[in-house]
């Protein structure tokens, strides 16, 4: 069971996690416990940071980020045991998280449950601080990024051999799209890694992306659902066991999306290379790439792509800074999103990429860059047509599923 | 170098500490610091686990408050690294200190100082959590109880063979007597092991009881001084090293005394044995006992003992439970205090006693218990008269040591 910061934010949802996590032990289950660090207690402890040095150290951020997660555990501990059972907190280091000496993004290489196994043999609840582990090479404390707890759950799960990793949110379960823009979107009772990995990467914010391809190579089934509420959420599972086979699961969005063009190209091997490294070297984060090549020998070519729009800047620098001999002009367009449909079935039902472009004319939507998977189309569109864009392609696609196997009863926001 | 709570309250002060630690380097030293948590941040913690569990499990509660050192030792080291040291913060458990099993209240049992070692050898300073270690049984986060930093830093200076034990805290040093009640007191050069443990005993707030004995047992030289300015403040040093030998060192009081009187106790052997141990079982502190024995043969005698006075209320359920056996009535005086005169010099010269006596008999002060050591004398009187008191006592044996070798400049309460 994973509890994320919003479910552990105060006295009384503490008290509410651990009466969920005791009847969860008295229906018979051994239970290990991730949770998240408090509320806002990571952006506390990192602008606690930013005050007293301008570029922390990656160590000694780690050192402090990690105490987040402990004292959740440690309150939520003693919630429990004033329910009369026995519980036992534990960092990520004694509950055998081993990572990389990555600070700040450490990957976990190793997990020596062995603490964790023999106090679940001794009958307690274990709890164990999320998103840290301890490096290999010098035992220090590392965190694993934003978001890790969900991958500390995955990988806990995969290393004692849950029958289940429960993540717990502010949220019922994964949406055929996102209900404050969809109102009838449909709770998906079951999707495939596949398809998750594909709506993590496209805009979905419920699982952390790594958590999913960490339970995708583990084969960890993950049931993503409500810390408010005892319904059912949407099983992440493997594709055998995925129920439902709609062509189409959902649709996802991102507004945060900004697209350079660069113009004027020499037409040349190495010059994409050229380019693409030095973004790299400057920590930008590329999503989709796109390239025109000249109809004319000696021609020169166009090449677009997205970035997060806060690496715009970042990017512009390290372009200009190449100088003219990478292309003539630099052309940005800040306010860009983007629009995803995803689904397993798209691999055997062609004419799907028709279907989105022609829905997407139909609403006068200019579609800028196009990518692909064998089981995902995106769409970059101006940010303002989004929402636009997302309800039609729902609808086009009849996600809201009336009559489907599986439909759940339409989203109510948790009352926070 | 241990600086407390206020010295580390927020990112300015942070600042101001790692400026002071890297001076210290760069004057050549290699340093160990050893921090407090910030401010009111073990306060705050201890009231979210009350607001979570009636009765938090010390083991949590240990994991808990072991954060608050480990956000210090994380931030000032960031800082450190801004002005352009190596810096290496540490957990007790990673500085080597082994504790007892004992939650809330362990006993350092032994200091593994490797790593310190060799990351001042790799020219690190390095930063550990105050309050801290690690148990030798279950490997579990233990907590030294309130104040426990100091003793941490005198432990640390003993294992790695420092020249120093610097304790920085918000007063200039150990004073003649409180300089909130006496105007001219002293700040003392100088105090012996002894003297400074009997201080600490009876009332000296600045440094904790523990690390004074620790220091004596093996033979830590502590300077005790301001993190405000650089002026030097008191050393705590063995007997032979103190220069300044006055009969009289302080004055030094307590105002949270409360006193309990047992009336008509039967005098037979054991029914002290009874009392007493019916005490220490409800945790009661017992500080003073006295103890009147009848003149006639079959009399009743009268037990009087003084109590810290939180621990009244349990006191008083102690002995009402034990019933008429073993008294007839009990008398209660909750607002009383403790005057206390210490000094190595003592032991030399005789009369000491009769001076106190006689000098509060002039102000009209009663005096209710006397107690004394070696090097000791407290008297228990009314709370009203503590500050009276030891402004009369501080005049009449002279301690505001006009002429005396070592004087220092008057007490400037520090810009907090």
């Amino acid at each position: 069971m994973k509890f994320g910061g919003t479910s552990v934010a105060d006295a009384d949802r503490i008290k509410r996690a651990a009466r969920r996590i005791v009847e969860k032990r008295e229906a018979g289950y051994s239970v290990v416990v991730v949770l998240s660090a408090r509320g806002k207690t990571t952006d506390e402890l990192i602008s606690m940071a930013e005050e007293v040095s301008a570029a922390p150290d990656p160590r000694e951020m780690d050192m402090l980020l990690s105490t987040g997660e402990r004292i959740s555990c440690a309150l939520c501990a003693m919630a429990i045991h004033d329910l009369g059972h026995r519980a036992i907190s534990l960092t990520g280091s004694q509950a055998g998280i081993v990572t990389d000496a990555s600070h700040t993004k450490a990957r976990i290489i190793d997990v020596r449950a062995d603490r964790i196994l023999s106090a679940l043999k001794d009958d307690a609840i274990v709890l164990v601080a999320g998103f840290q582990g301890v490096s290999t090479t010098s035992s220090d404390v590392t965190t694993l990024g934003r978001g890790g707890s969900d991958t500390t759950a995955v990988a806990l799960a995969a290393a004692v051999g849950a029958e289940v990793c429960e993540i717990y949110t502010d949220v019922p379960g994964v949406f055929s799209a996102d209900p404050r823009i969809v109102s009838d979107a449909r709770k998906l009772t079951s999707v495939s890694f596949e398809e998750m990995l594909e709506m993590a990467a496209s805009g979905a914010g419920v699982l952390q992306l790594r958590s999913v391809e960490y339970a995708r190579n583990e084969n960890v089934r993950i049931h993503c659902r409500s810390s408010f509420d005892d319904c059912p959420g949407t099983f992440v599972v493997s594709e055998g066991e995925n129920m439902e086979k709609p062509i189409i699961t959902a649709v996802t969005h991102s507004t945060s999306e900004s697209m350079i063009t660069l113009i004027g190209v020499p037409h040349q091997p190495g010059i994409a290379a050229r380019i693409f490294e030095a973004l790299a070297q400057a920590n930008v984060n590329v999503d989709m790439i796109d390239q025109n090549v000249p109809t004319s020998a000696g021609g020169r070519a166009e090449i677009s792509f997205t970035v997060p729009h806060e690496d715009l800047r970042l990017a512009t620098d390290a372009l200009e800074a190449m100088g003219e001999s990478v292309c003539e002009r630099i052309a940005t367009q800040r306010e860009m999103g983007k629009v995803s449909i995803v689904g397993a079935g798209m691999r055997s039902h062609p004419g799907v990429a028709a279907k989105v472009f022609s829905v997407l004319a139909r609403e006068g939507i200019n579609i800028e860059m196009i990518s692909t998977s064998p089981i995902k189309i995106s769409c970059v569109i101006a940010r303002e047509h989004v929402e636009q864009a997302v309800r039609s392609l729902h609808s086009a696609f009849e996600l809201s599923g009336e009559g489907t196997i599986g439909q759940e009863e339409p989203f109510k926001a948790p009352t926070v």
